[in-house]
């Protein structure tokens, strides 16, 4: 099924991603690069945090998440071009380890101003991980080319 | 200056980050992994792409944005915890080999509901390039410990 312009979505489209597991060493190498604190490099600090045990970084959360909806709609013939993100909320901690996939719903498509072809379409998005906890949610403002 | 607890924080108090300038060998590093579409990954592709050039991954902006606040908070003596995110918007494309930083400034502080010691404070960023022009802007909302 396609879904590379505009038309092709609707309000309520609902779809699922793969999955991707992220490594402990992965874990590590994104928390060194991009968000270096004591509950994501160091098991033993991470115990007398706020988290209680070592997490993964938010921002990675939602690198990955982007990864899965990137392999979907490129699987799909699209691209993933983002505007901007609305109400993220990291609403569990991921360990090291987990499997997370992404629950995806179309929740509002509007027409770019001033008749350019192309459209802002809303998604929905639900980050999951192998317990079936949701870890993040967000409304993701995608720009999508319209056919005319 | 100590910015470790809730009350350290007022409205209205503005900072800047350091710098940090992404690689074009980082930027691909980070795309491959997380965002592997052709307008972050191939020179040529991206010139055929919404964006006419290679840019980097609106994700790696936001992870780099992270990386700075997260120094600035350490070199305070704090550290950074993030419940989310509102109104993030990529304003302006970001290249390899850019230089970011990042102004920070409080708009809002909030008791944790139900008593907790514990407040939401909330910054509005925004990441700037080498030329001063503005490629992301968000509200994030972060854990703060209070003394009492």
């Amino acid at each position: 099924m396609s879904k590379t312009f505009y038309e092709e979505f609707a309000v309520g489209d609902a779809s699922e991603t793969g999955r991707y597991r992220v490594s402990p060493e992965e874990a590590l190498a994104f928390a060194r690069a991009y968000d270096p604190q004591p509950f994501h490099l160091d098991a033993d600090a991470a115990k007398a945090s706020f988290f209680k045990r070592l997490v993964i970084s938010g921002w990675q959360t939602a690198a990955i998440t982007m990864r899965l909806l990137v392999d979907a709609r490129s699987a799909e013939g699209g691209v993933l071009i983002g505007m901007g993100v609305d109400e993220l909320r990291w609403t569990a901690p991921v360990a090291p380890g987990d499997e997370l996939r992404v629950r995806s719903e179309v929740v509002e498509m509007k027409s770019w101003p001033g008749g350019k072809p192309r459209g802002i379409v809303r998604f929905r998005n639900e980050t999951i991980n192998q317990d079936d906890v949701v870890v993040m949610t967000h409304i993701a403002n995608a720009i999508v080319p319209k056919r005319s």
